[in-house]
């Protein structure tokens, strides 16, 4: 039994994007401040925080600073570095724990781990120079996905193999990294599942979630899925008790025509695809984390609306206006100056059913 | 036709309490930053905001420099010093308007603005020395009630005479300030409209929401309420027209058993009554303010769901615990530090229909 954190306590958060700005009023909704960390000046969450410490990753002096002011740390992303978390983790707890950053941070600690569990994932095999990726190629079907170990996102840092022809350049493309190899699963459909677990071992789960990916970045999601078996979320469970987790952790899914479902990838954090939780009329994802994280009861996660969540990237932002007019649109703006092509600038929900 | 402000403005909220706190979450959702101008360090509204200027209300240099950095001036309660408005007004808009706070500040002129559009309020009085008062009490029914012209809330400054006899220690217990006396409302319920107009004269009104005080504090807030027949409502609108008004604004009335409506008063900002807004499943009261003021349209007012508020006050925060746990409780706690007898430190949403 862990002691609760008392409203008025201070929450550290590593990174200040939008997931950082959309914790941080969640957390004041149940009395907490917010104390950012993050090196860029004006990010998203420093217009919804207590304080900002704005210093780079990197800092262990600014890094010691920041966790002796926070009662617990968090992070909103998983490519902090691990020695930053082990640092900040001297001072204050930090959740999700050090093991889940190491895990989601290497793509072959996480499928090995992921498998390990119990859970399917895709053929997938290390490779580390041109000639073992070659060697590789020939024991697997095509194609397969090239994907480097660390710091891919959104499609970043992979790709698509389809002949044996392509393995050099492909190698070159994600720059000669450390990588797997993967067998490409001819899904029928992407979809995940956002659950959170508490230090007192209590789980608990949104519905199932459908996700449309155009160019490799989340185009929309869909909760509750229809044709929802509930493996996915009993997958998502074992998974929260297997890194002994405490916050909130997303599965995401391929799944195959005769539903037959395949772990990706698992974010240890607040995502993306449960953006959609904000206007569901339960407990939303970025509340049940700092929930998780603080040792409070979970709450509800049972929506009363179905919601269709859409990403708007780069200048779809410029349509703030329109979109204001829209009856029935709840608009989700992340405060970013510059709408760079395929930059997540904001989100809408609707209510679809 | 007004320009509207884009996502990335920055909005200045005078006033950092809990609807300044609330008015700052929800402008991060569409896109803006906040500046609070508050006295108090720690003020709930610095524990959500981009930036927070530390003064009093009377120091002109840094609300000239706080109005300077802001596209948009607000205020979250109505008895700021009007001449801190206007100082503001010079370097950037201020709504609601000055008129608006000029109403709203001052017992006298609210009720005779009010009547003077042609809608119903008690009976009043003016009344500045005690002769008056007594001299005013002959031509009444017993009982009235003695108000002081400014600065009341919550029930403070005001008091019951139920016998001529008792003029003398009522005047003194208002501390024999400038009032007006009114004849006391027997009234079946009291209900309340939280409406809005933007400076294009588009206007909006959330439903009839039906009120419970007790010890003169609100105490719970349902809406839609029962036995609507609209009056209300269009009596907010018109008002928001008398006024020209930009912005949210709060109407209380008094209903008699047989419907009649007498206006009670009006606040020229987010209200304690409309806090039930925020899990309805509609454009919440705060953002619906912010929209508002920024020239945006206003979106859609209509709730999803009835839903039943209730303020916790003083040490019923320290009940947060059970709060949490309770399922389909929606919790908004203020982040105060100090819980004393009465304070508002939070309230709590369930939907009930």
């Amino acid at each position: 039994m862990t002691e609760s954190l008392k409203p008025g306590a201070t929450i550290g958060i590593l990174g200040g994007g939008q997931l950082g700005r959309m914790l941080s009023c969640a957390a004041s909704r149940l009395g907490f401040k917010t104390h950012i960390f993050d090196p860029a000046p004006n990010c998203p969450a420093s217009h919804v925080a207590h304080k900002q410490t704005l210093a780079d990753y990197d800092d262990s002096e600014a890094i010691i600073d920041f966790a002796k002011s926070c009662d617990v740390v968090t992070y909103e992303f998983e490519n902090i570095p691990v020695v930053t978390a082990k640092t900040a983790k001297i001072h204050a707890p930090v959740f999700p724990g050090i093991k889940c950053l190491e895990v989601a941070q290497d793509r072959l600690v996480e499928k090995t781990f992921i498998q390990d569990a119990g859970i399917p994932v895709a053929e997938f095999h290390a490779v580390e120079h041109e000639f073992e990726l070659k060697r590789t190629l020939k024991t697997m079907d095509l194609p397969v996905v090239l994907k480097t170990r660390r710091m891919g996102y959104d499609g970043k840092g992979q790709v698509i193999i389809r002949d044996g022809s392509e393995a050099k350049d492909a190698f070159k493309q994600i720059g000669e990294a450390p990588a797997i190899v993967e067998s490409f699963v001819p899904f029928a459909r992407e979809v995940s599942v956002v659950a959170a677990r508490n230090p007192n071992g209590d789980i608990t789960s949104y519905p199932l979630i459908e996700n449309e990916h155009r160019n490799h970045i989340l185009y929309r999601s869909i909760s509750p899925a229809e044709n929802d078996n509930g493996r996915a979320r009993e997958i998502a469970m074992t998974l929260l008790d297997a890194l002994d987790y405490v916050g909130v952790l997303a599965v995401e899914f391929f799944e195959l025509p005769d539903g037959t479902l395949y772990v990706n990838e698992i974010a240890p954090r607040v995502h993306n695809s449960g953006h959609w939780t904000q206007d569901a009329g339960c407990v939303d994802q970025f509340e049940l984390h700092i929930r998780a994280i603080a040792g409070w009861p979970l709450g509800s996660t049972a929506p009363k609306h179905k919601i269709e969540m859409r990403n708007l990237l780069g200048q779809e932002i410029e349509a703030w206006e329109a979109l204001a007019n829209e009856p029935g649109l709840f608009l989700h703006f992340y405060g970013k100056d510059a709408a760079r092509p395929g930059r997540k600038m904001g989100h809408i929900n609707r209510i679809v059913g």
